[in-house]
């Protein structure tokens, strides 16, 4: 295969900027032109001094491509993309636009129309350990959000089976990267520092997307989660621990009930190169950089609830190595190429 | 008052070191004696350079002393608390070690046989705000675990009133200087920072903790408590997340449920000068340095479930500030002296 | 004496609330009155819940009181402060608009020109240990900068006693609060958090006033001074190595010259209850939360060369904790009131 | 060529760990044996979880191999690399064993017989920048120590130029892995976060490195160097910053100077893929988890003094990154294969 032509709409911001980084590994695409706000005209080296080996300039708009990411932000993204679309270049949109299938649920979130409700159902929920065969025929696929990432991923194999109660908790506490890299008093230094705290009490925009999700691979009963994020001090990692009981005469609570949930969970992401379910509880630590989430399913013994702990980074797979994963799909190459990084450590 | 001498058994651990930190400001007392172990004969200013106020050598037992405080491990301390208390001499003892009522239940946590099971009755549990009469008679105090203060200060309200579910979920994140100063992999700089991690699956000491005293106040139902402690990157806090059903015709779920919750909140905790229940959502960096618990109960409004939020600092509220605190009850001061210190912030 | 009126104005910043914690313990004064810039007409408790012991609204201007901290920033606060002078109010001025006696380098510097040049010569350095009698007398004091408290502190016993040569470097690191609570991508979390970097190749507007001060001690010959400062990231805290040349002549190079420098230093500030000489190698966080400096001055030994060290807590020492100091010298309370805190550590 | 079979001495500490992360990517060897220390008989996967791509069992000794670091400690490592040189394989030493060429500056610095003096004149010095001639062609290098890789880097030009002053002050500030895997209260987390100190004010074992490489470019005059290494509160990380005055008639200070000093060093890197003189100053996160040295020359105009700052991640071009650069160069590989990585920023 000729090189591919690939552009990054937005490449100042952390996903934007983490594509490129992943890309720069990649033998089969040529990262060949990028934009970004508020630095059209400048050299990427100028803006971005690690991104240096890019001998490419900021522009206010895409040059040809053959594929594109964008990494605008929601309700802006989605007019680019589907002009994008409309000239046949295929895209993985990372920001919300097209991840929930329901224009009013996105209107009620969002607070804001949607720009391209059409193409609402034709995009493809881009958590491919789930969704592999819609994404591979897709144009248009709808990166997921960091935090469904690793709370879909949790709860996936429990939820389809029917092996829990539709209770659910999902607390998950992300690094402060998650925020994004516009300014604000709660992601300056001073105040993130040293403190834990947690916010969107009244829903986080990332609910819906889980519950849809999962919703979808059990239809009933209706389930009930609450979501609760946390940011803690560190730049990247997302840990969520998920908790919920386990339905009477599905899994016995005790060691035996443990191994046959492990091995469950063993055998639904078995084969999967970047979903890896552990056997000993894991460290967001061993996931930084790299395009992993580890799953560990354990069983509350004393009281007989299943506790499902997710780790991964959410720039790469909470974000850039998740989009560029969709793309290998895409564009038929091996889900793994030029992901193969690992963790840095420590 | 003629002033109290005071000894502190252990000053070269966190807590230990924290409490004199907090006695240099008490008015009434004056620190006179420590013990540390792997450190007699020095001067203290050479062991521990921030606290070269004291002009104190550091000894293998303490002098006589009015009150002592005793910072050992678990398993050490018992035997040197009732050493004390055989001479008169009343104590707050910081490990765990007369905290369970049970020497069946400490020997099923703890794996030891109890030095001396014949104090566990007239022990007095040392959260003040829940058991201020036994303690301000008490010549033995528990100085409570960290974790458990924050998670019963947060649930004992609704556990009080039967508002709640007997399933709960009691999701910690701990700085990692509730781990110690004794060395560990865990605790390694380049391993710790950068990362979150979830630890005891199979059960945490607190955790019978916990339910001893939440399960006192309200007798029925029996208490499911899954309990799990994280550990984030930053030296002092503990930040608790409990999650809980609502108990159906007892608070509606709504906005009004919410007034509800937080107006029985705030008048359970009216006039405690360190347990504020606050109206926007709290951050541990608001309790550094200082002993306040910050409490905020709210209502998940999509599932009716009870989200109760606490913060503290764990080394102060939740170890050597409430061992002053006790120690003022005990001692007959006013609750507050000594403890005024507002958070250190940012 | 009855109690005294304070007021801060630009409460909202971390040096103004800084002072607001520290006063709290102030026996002798009662914070009355403040304002802040877009939080007028808000509850403190409202705008920074770790101050809610405070009973107060932020205003647009000061009630009256008896004495007023400014902590606007430099060029906005000189006016104002020149409006409480005239209103008979003591001032101490946080801001740099009185550091520099000269105006046309106030100018050079600030690229302004100074609002009040002739409250210049009037108003006193505020470096306590350095400038005690003028202080005392003074109506207007001009805290001195966070990086200016320690590399004055670690030069002035070498530069009076004329022990070194001119050629003096000064590298300092400071944590992030040293920016103040303004939003930049500098002090964004994802950006700082596991960094380090320098700034201020063109010259740092603390330099100018490190050589006034450091030059008055020793008018001949003409210091050379190099100052480049490092961010680090840290919330709080500044470390500043200094390198010199000893002059021959002066002191030996040898061990028994470090124990002569050291004594030299022990002398210079014996009595001191702020800066203290210390034996070991002094570390920030021994100062966190307090108002002392460390000093540790020694000399490398191959090269003959002093080495001195000092760290102070930015924001107190370096800031908040300095300003009470200058209020308690011009109020006739004793240095020490209400900053008798110790370092809260670790 | 067919794969080149590649073993790692003591893979558990930091550098040893990084070596293999970094050969995941090369695809000229394979890394096929690997020993460290308490951890025999146990899969890789199951210590270093984020290796679990390797199917590796830790061993006592390696397998037959045809290359092999050692990442020993010092004093260890010089025997066990002696008898791999005996068996025809070459090694890399990222131990300190073979760095100093004088066995009585090895004897004076680390208070040890050299186990192989006999090897030290052999042992090529693996700086491939200033040394790529003799690492090409050696059986054994000595793998530099990550402070003198910043140091002898950001000061070569000017040294070798004839540029300075022979009074040089080297400052730098590094990460806490730099101190190893090896557990200390200094590297303990609720320690060394928020907290920055010095150490090594007798000398730091990496300055007779410095000294010995720089002194050899320009034999006179005898350079005069004070090295003071910083702990700053991240994991990886070095920042150097060096100082030295210009020497008359070289190089006028002003902002022809700057230009001319940037222009120098661009021309003496010319070419490097690992060294990069950059034109603004530069953070050690623009260096994370990759094998660049950025280095920014500068000249501090009111001193006309020389300022060069160098950034790094330690584990990498100062270690790891560095080892795996001088292997392919001992190989016969592309000395950028496998290291293609760029920062993982932020």
């Amino acid at each position: 295969m000729s090189e591919v032509k690939v552009g990054i709409i937005n490449i100042t911001g952390y996903i934007g900027m983490e594509i490129a980084r992943l890309l720069r590994q990649h033998p089969g695409v040529k990262l060949t032109s990028i934009t970004g706000r508020g630095a059209v005209g400048k050299q990427v080296s100028e803006v971005l001094p690690h991104l240096d080996d890019f001998d490419l300039t900021i522009k206010a708009e895409l040059d040809q491509v053959d594929f594109a990411f964008s990494a605008l932000p929601h309700g802006e993204s989605a007019t680019t993309v589907v002009g994008m679309l409309e000239r046949g270049i295929k895209v993985v949109d990372v920001s919300a636009d097209f991840r929930l299938k329901d224009a009013a649920e996105f209107q009620r979130w969002y607070e804001l129309t949607h720009p391209a409700p059409q193409y609402l159902e034709e995009a493809a929920y881009g958590l491919v350990e789930l969704n592999r065969g819609k994404i591979a025929s897709a144009r248009l696929v709808a990166n997921p959000g960091c935090f469904p990432t690793g709370a879909i991923l949790a709860l996936a194999p429990a939820v389809r089976e029917g092996l829990i109660e539709p209770d659910i908790i999902v607390d998950s506490k992300s690094g402060v990267s998650g925020a994004g890299r516009t300014l604000s008093l709660t992601t300056h230094y001073a105040e993130a520092n040293e403190n834990v705290s947690a916010y969107a009490f009244e829903g986080h925009r990332h609910l819906p997307e889980i519950v849809q999700e999962l919703q979808q691979m059990a239809p009933e009963p209706a389930l009930s989660v609450t979501f609760l994020p946390h940011l803690v001090p560190m730049t990247r990692g997302i840990f969520t621990s998920c908790y919920a009981k386990l339905r009477e005469g599905k899994i016995a609570g005790g060691e035996g009930g443990r191994e046959k949930i492990s091995k469950l969970y063993r055998d639904f992401y078995g084969g999967e190169a970047f979903v890896k379910v552990v056997a000993a509880p894991p460290q967001t630590k061993q996931t930084r950089g790299s395009n992993r989430c580890l799953i560990y399913p354990t069983i509350d013994l004393r009281t007989g609830r299943l506790i499902v702990i997710s780790c991964l980074d959410n720039l790469v797979k909470g974000g850039a190595g998740q989009a560029i994963q969709n793309m290998n799909l895409m564009l038929g190459f091996s889900e793994e190429t030029g992901l193969e990084g690992l963790a840095v450590y420590p």
